[in-house]
């Protein structure tokens, strides 16, 4: 099986929030690779992951980090592929900081920001298979058909409030 | 010739920073087509817009916006292209407002957030190249040799940095 | 019973904040209906609810949201009914996006924007009833007898503490 | 002929940002009056010119305030008649200031808070319209005319931006 | 006993915050009185206090609010006494929202504000001794003694953690 | 002629802004000496500044700073007399630097913090008076004619506006 | 044994997070001291532990502080010793006080500043030790030790969370 | 000559303000060289330059750099020799977004982080010369001279201010 989008994160404790972006490939079937790279404590280590997805097939890379959040940037810096920023909420200035490292890149070499958090490490998921369905016609119909269950479960949802404005406590 | 990318700015007074995309994309080969719609005047025209660029063959759309900078998002729940949003300073906050509207999406509707202003666009209109070039072998290559520039265009810029400090004034 | 007004949280784990806003209207008397749209995931629905509420009668639209919080702003582009908007404290960055992104419309589609949480939501309620007084002399009468009540408690409070600090523990 | 809205700015340095509120409600034919009144220098003052626009028949009041930006809260502690606040631009924290003072009202006395400067002040001129027309069939026709001419005038503007994307400088 | 500083805070909900002020004012033998008023729920009971307070020989008033946090100016624009501004932390911005509203004061009112939270409350009961001492050489004198036995404090923490640094756990 | 204000600014730099306080000392009469010190530059001077004041009969010290803003702390370290502190707009963070790092003063050192500039100066001199005035009946009675003046100052603004919002342009 | 590194803290309550540099310190085999000196509480005391450690060798100063957080500058202002400051996370306003405080030194008196709190503490312990091994050669082999022990940490978690993605839950 | 320290600035737009860097080491002659490296658009190139320097002595890098920042955090991942990051000025952001990229480095890797702008470039200099100077007495000397001058200079300033306040215009 081909590896479509390999999820990079700066430690293993950033594990609980990145595997959103991971459960939604997992719903998509996008065949993807999680691993841990830290821009700045394995600088070689980081690169040779990049070459290594790129030679496995990757279209996307999803970078996630906290606090200077330097690792999304980094990685693009190594590759013309898309690559995806989510940043954590890491330090006690909850996740300002890593949005600002993220998405303030310099021009020339861009890096797709998403929300600051689980919020965002879902929305890199999908992010990354809107870039895939590009070349996926299956993938674009299943992304459709994701926006219509939301829209449904938004209904359900609606539902239940509306009683509940009807029969207030 | 067909349509790739379709830049939309929230009003013509964008035009100056959003033409920076524009740039990129004439520099890189890539078709496109800029236009003005604004999520909250022409909710309707944003729509179409949107529709009538997916039937042109576009394959990624970039937004736009200061302020409260809704367009990218409104055009993320329209579309399941990926949507770019770029974030203007437009306001006395200087963009912070609108780099959080856009940043911040739901989960389920991802916009790619680049960096306020001149920066973000620019790097807009080579996110776009990059997601095209996953089909575009060629538009690859050239990604790759813009980097090559970008590269000699540094050393070249710490030649002259470089003799500055061994001729101090 | 004609609506008054329509209450629209971008999701249902909103409700225990955005009830603040049914009860005021409970407490005055005030007709209304709570719903669930959302300006993203479904734009559709969030339309059709607004042009329901015109129908029968609503006077004033009162939107929630959190993150990038477009709710009040999309609401506010398909009406021209006076629209409220109640940023949400539903994101790492503590509601401080939810602000930015309600407030800073562009200029001609305005939202009213109150405070951020709890408190934002009472306030939207008691917004909401200053507006629809103005048809209502009852409903003035009883917004100045809900001032003289608050001013009441305060003067309880107040001997409550004042009591404290003359025997200090 | 009746007053319908008090513009109330805290500074006579306020007025070229403040007019742009008069000139929405010339446009829509809103009789208003424009004074001048400080929360905290003229706090009589604030009561006095609050209570006649009363009397004279006043159905919204508009505060614009820079800094601490008391005023607009001020002007809701005094009456019940819905209150719009327009946050200034005038410190080296660009409004900021002002709109954490003018938003984050405690609960119990709402301020309708709109955007930072020259657009808050359009969009408090609109509001008050808004709240107006609840009472008045043919305003409502004219914000609906002002939406079309809106929506117009970002067609005409598409049209010249589009037609520089077909032939780029 | 004449009534040296009034201490207002604009909910009960404050005491605990606001009563580290009282300790000071206690400690230092300062009379004082402690009161709720709301700028904007009972704006005459605020008046009134401060009037009361002035004619029982009040030197300080001492304001403490969270959010919007107009009653320190509020109090200031009533009194030429001295005010000293509070800053709470009763909101999702956890306090930023009352420091801008309470320093930002426009000029001819100024309020003498403190940091936001407890710290705040206990400097401003020590502000309201050093603002009281300039008639009271006693009162000089317990201050310069309140600082000698704080600096005792801080060497006897020191010689804690300076055995705790030979004596590595 | 004793002294009664000591102003202390970190730089001749902040000599425009710091005026400001300086004129209003004038116009009520109270003696004042304007210096320079700064609190990492020149820590003794800083220290020997505040004991002649203090020798010479200063009742109240005002520290004017930007950036890291320690010349108010580092002065309330040395004395306890009221210090007031004015921070200064003197990097591209706007005095929000100066802000914090005069107001978040710990715990036992307090220091009175006004607006960031030059109307934060403009308070810093008006609250020395409100201090003074403790003791001297005359300056109680200047300020309340000032506050009148402000009042009257108003008041004819006012007209001016009012005259305006007849006759539109 | 002579001292290398003297941390002062402004609290014993700060030690739990500075106690990270200690940490660091301990295993790098660099002999160090820890006390606790206000720079607002006790300056005399400040200004006494910087001389005693300049004569017994110290080579760096790390000064840990929150809220206002002069303290590193304090010190950076009676040493030419390299200081390093660790904002703490200690107010409402959750570190970005004590950085701005810490940070945003006026030029002359630098302040080597880190991350808020615990990683900055970590940090500071080995900014300490590259300074000091600038002379000690045993020391800068140990730092590249030591970095490549990050590593194969970082290779070992990585194997972790790349075995994860295999075997999704 | 040796080489001392390394200034690398991300490009050569920001040499007006590194300038002020390597004026000092000048003062204080120390033997520097300044060159460009982008972290994102040079990655080999940057960690070329820091092994020559390596080689060629240096004992300290400076790196300056604006929006995301990653520079100087790039260049502490490739040496164990003390970094010193220069936030620069350099988006609508104003700084803040290079601040918080620069100082919020994760743990093991610490960059020294010095003022947003001009004042940071010159407290780098002084700051590698205070590292430096831990093996030349010299060097020590000549800081202590410079401290000296500095407090000449506000000594110099402080008699002309104090001019000016006894002949007030």
């Amino acid at each position: 099986m081909k590896l479509k989008v390999l999820i990079i994160m700066g430690s293993d404790s950033d594990l609980p929030v990145m595997e959103e972006a991971a459960k939604v490939l997992t719903e998509f079937g996008v065949p993807f690779q999680m691993t841990v790279a830290s821009a700045h404590r394995t600088p070689e280590r980081t690169l040779r992951v990049i070459r290594e997805a790129e030679k496995n097939g990757a279209e996307v890379i999803i970078g996630g980090a906290g606090m200077a959040a330097h690792l999304p940037g980094v990685i693009a810096s190594h590759t013309v592929l898309p690559v995806i920023g989510v940043p954590l909420d890491a330090s006690p200035l909850h996740g300002m900081d890593a949005m600002l490292s993220i998405a303030q890149m310099p021009p020339g070499i861009p890096v797709a920001t998403v929300a600051v958090g689980r919020a965002g490490a879902r929305n890199a998921g999908i992010l990354a298979c809107q870039i895939i369905a590009r070349k996926d016609a299956e993938l674009t119909k299943a992304l459709v058909e994701h926006r219509k269950k939301m829209a449904r479960e938004v209904e359900e949802k609606a539902l239940k409030v509306e009683k509940r404005s009807e029969n207030p406590h």
